[in-house]
């Protein structure tokens, strides 16, 4: 993985308390995987690709088939997240879940399928099993010559079978190598909470592909940033979109991860997004917990365990807390990057030292 | 309870293993009360009530303030059933559900939330607990002088508080006592399955408001009935609606009674609906399995049973064919009424003998 | 109206620009009216109320009964907003919109079912109209005895008769009486925003009735407050909800309508709520342009006006903005109450100059 | 195109009057292309394959980039229908609707776009136009090596490349080639209906790709078919899923097209589908009706023309009518197949002799 600064690392505060790698990870068994897709123009292909694919395996780490439970929440629908049929009705979906740019969601989809059939070849052999892949994109049309289509089937295999527990890279890299937020170069990012429910301790993980937002609408720890960095802009209006995949350990049934994924909303409205129109904000929430089979080996009557409805709390507050913290770490660990659409134009990773100057200005640290 | 004709006692034959009442109370503890309003003309009052209210009260056997999980779907949402927005979200409600005119869901929500209170009132007086009720309605005012509001808060209290397990009584009474189906008289309907799921027994039972449909629609046994028999048409439009009730004893999570629910739209499809826009078809499904506390009294985890998916078809089946029967059903029991608009005119129940010279014409008995 | 200070009075600062009033009246043709119901107790009868009803008439001003386009969004649904259902399907509702307590939605409803039928006979009369009333809900059980169901038909008739165009009151006034907003004591608040879009002006307002948050999620200008001002403190969780009706006179479609509901989200976000489980938070928005007959009136090809997606987000953000205003303003009109339950507990009104003295302690004014 | 024979011509009869070609091609400027994609087994690469890709273009004629307005139901989302979200939120697409197995709609979403950068370049190039195409799918895993992921980037491009108006070919062609439909052999089938609403004619086509239900369900003009024909079953369970594409030329906003599409469920309940878990039935509606330059390009302010809401019916009874009898179309268009998993087994098509003698016997010719 790469090592960037994170958003705590330069001094900024967040409420809540992180787990150990403040990431995804945190929620034990999701493995993380990237590939990283950057390549100079080459004449009559592309005009440079910068973009790549990022793949979430809620059973990474035990190798599992076994399905998650899951919710979802289409706050603006101005993009795509495959699979979201299925989650909607059946309350779970299988596999990873794959991010990408907006044209590259058909051929990672593809890989995805390949991938699932040659992994678990015997239930899909024996079986009539199908394989609909979760995919979200965002759009990276002005870093990356997003119509060359340049992610190919190696590619996403790669991010699947990179993928691994711990620490996990931000800013420029996998699907979110060629993003832009609140104008400043954006990317992945991620964050964790731990919380203590009835005497239990739960993980709450999330992990943005950030790509939206307009400068003037930019906030951080309340400080209205955007109106006080205003170099490098870049475009007028809001361009971009970001998926949200939230994920945890406790015990929740479809419904409640419906609704913890539509406090995804609050997460990133805190950094001051407005839901432009021609953002796709989609948030993906799912719990590893329950583990059950396939719902076609799984036993007749299932038997799971849900947290009750007044200990959701701590939950909506660590899932809006870390989608918070997580677009800012995106923006933090990115670094500069030069659009082929504007051709030339720099899109600047947002200075660090500036940032804190603002921050520190108004007393939020 | 009135003890009217039903739809097997005159020949008519439909799909799937009844329970013993073949009624929504074959699911163990609900009960069914009603109230049923008809009186002349006062002048300057009233130009003749024919309507009512109908209480299905899910715990009411027990008596307990118990939630039950339950699902909806808005097939035509020209119609109201409240406590929609509670049900879609916590995928759960206590107390009744209720089925009146369209211009008495107010008062009898009234009073609703005031037998509620009355009923709990520990509960209600020791903690913050609201009553958000359960009503839902079709049209009356062509039987009914809908405008007078003729319903009170004592109809309601009177539903609910003759409320019983056993026999329900159909047609004319209740809720659907000024009901219209198919240009036919219609109201209330009931029927029930008993399916076996992997070597265990449930029930699933279906009441309905059935006030929807036009005459050139309707198909009994898969025979053009409608088209067969042309006498006193009512009018040439459907103005009308339909509330699908269904509960069952089975283990189902809310996600997978959203998904009973839709079923609905199946169940009243096979007599022939289109779903004609100014019917208000709103489905609702409940399961009296998994009893919880009130979620604040609720254990910190609660342990639930959930049928797995695989093994919803049997019930998926049993919710349309209870709800085709309950609709005819609905109109069997039903007996003629003299329209207050357009005055005068005659609304009559379905000639049983007529009916089923038709029905064996096609050879379908 | 009663005249109380509002958030920019005090020196608080938002962002875009409010129409005249800076009140949901300044969408043209709307009108509000209160009802306040506030009595000592009565032995027997009540332990003391503290509620009251809102009435928002979209086409107040002209008393058409022509319907208002519309969209609506269940951000959080343990709550209430009747109606929802046509609302969803058919995007337009006719008559007012009603706010009261969670206990009084039943009577609001049925008083407003006859005062449709009073003031348009000749449409009832005639024709086979249904009313369906949009009524909405939060829970004053803490200041209200609100299982008295105190308030009346009379109550609602009153708000409905009373409403007029011009300034709005706020604070402890009709629905908002006796609501409590992160821990202080909340109510009815209003704001709006003019926004121009390819060289034509448009007004947005909103009005609240806000009843949610905890005292330790409170922000107000991007400061964290409730961290800072810790006194009086009332309960540990968020027990509230906030209905948010954002009312335009923008050419918007039934889905552009349900896209401007959306963003309430994102209003509310702005001063810190999580969305607590028990909070009902229900938006609603609605355009008078594009002023239509009743559907049954209606040419037979309505010829509408939409703006183009892409004009969308000044809309968006005006909506977000109004909604945080409107919040801040229901807490400043505020004024202290003592609770019902429990007993003698002092519900404060946040202090104004306390409030200023962080507010500028952060450099936000 | 295939002539095969069509319902009507052996015999079968419909409510409603279709349009000249019955087909979804009556709709003005809708064209429909097919790649058939038939192989023996070659080893070590595949099994045998029987599948292929069906392409409906809805300014397939015109060749515009404009998109059309629609709306979109998932009655059962055990499925796939790519696009979703967009269609949901703004109320439109773009390009092509893409047909095909359910492993197969990665790559042919991968090819959509790489075809619509290609058709639309100087929109693709010049501007940040994003490309999301909409893809659905149904399993043929019987009758195709589905895991050999046979369908290619050259398939998609063929479909779309010879789309064209005119008679639409059915049966065991495009995306339909490997399906199964009550266990007889299904795959594409189209059928349309002309209404006459207020002095003016519009159409409504629609097709569907037909894989569902279980042969004890089938019903044909109201007969039980499927328990009177019960040679070569196949499965004991609902296995397949059905894609419903409903298109007119009537003016239908979104919200109205939703509901156009929610009537779907109808159509295929008419058949006697109950709608299994494992079938994932999605159904799309959308209106050629008021063209729209792209929303970057179109005027700040649309003007659309919309049908009143009382004027839906006929257009409700047509898509249940027409897409009641596209199923049936892709059956007897439909020719045997030999599986490749249970290998040898025999997909029979239905026999038409026979079909029609059990109709006759019950009167329903």
């Amino acid at each position: 993985m790469t090592k960037s600064p994170r958003a705590r690392d330069i001094g900024l505060q967040f409420d809540g308390t992180p787990g150990p790698l403040n990431a995804i990870t945190d929620v034990a068994g999701i493995t993380v995987g990237f590939s990283t897709v950057i390549e100079d123009p080459i004449a009559g292909v592309h005009n440079g690709l910068c973009t790549g694919v990022t793949a979430i395996i809620p059973r990474g780490a035990s190798g599992d088939i076994e399905p998650v439970w899951a919710g979802i929440h289409s706050f603006n629908g101005n993009g795509e997240l495959t699979g979201s049929h299925h989650i909607k009705d059946l309350g779970w979906f299988m596999g990873p879940v794959m991010l990408t740019n907006s044209h590259s969601v058909g051929i990672v989809s593809h890989a995805t399928v390949g991938w699932m059939i040659a992994r678990y070849p015997e239930v899909f052999a024996k079986d009539h099993m199908w394989c609909l892949p979760v995919v979200g994109e965002t759009y990276d049309g002005a870093l990356n010559d997003i119509n060359a289509r340049g992610v190919t089937e190696a590619h996403a295999l790669q991010s699947l079978n990179t993928a691994a527990t711990g620490p996990v890279s931000e800013g420029n890299v996998g699907g979110g190598t060629g993003m832009i937020t609140y104008e400043f170069k954006g990317g992945t990012g991620t964050a964790s909470r731990r919380v203590e429910i009835a005497g239990k301790s739960y993980d709450l993980g999330v992990l943005v592909q950030a790509n939206h937002g307009t400068r003037d609408w930019l906030e951080i720890s309340g400080v209205p940033v955007g109106r006080l960095m205003r170099d490098d802009l870049v475009a007028p209006s809001d361009l971009g979109s970001i998926i949200v995949v939230i994920a945890t350990d406790a015990p929740l049934l479809p419904h409640q991860l419906d609704r913890l994924a539509r406090r995804g909303g609050l997460g990133i409205g805190r950094n001051g997004t407005k839901g432009g129109h021609s953002s796709g904000d989609i948030f993906l929430a799912f719990s590893t917990a329950n583990p059950q089979k396939n719902p076609w080996y799984a036993p007749d009557i299932m038997l799971l365990e849900a947290l009750k409805d007044t200990h959701l709390d701590p939950l909506f507050a660590a899932a809006v807390q870390a989608t918070e913290e997580a677009v800012v770490n995106a923006m933090i660990a990115a670094t500069d990057r030069i659009a082929v659409k504007p051709k030339g134009k720099v899109v600047r990773a947002i200075d660090h030292q500036r940032l804190m100057e603002v921050i520190r200005a108004y007393r939020r640290t």
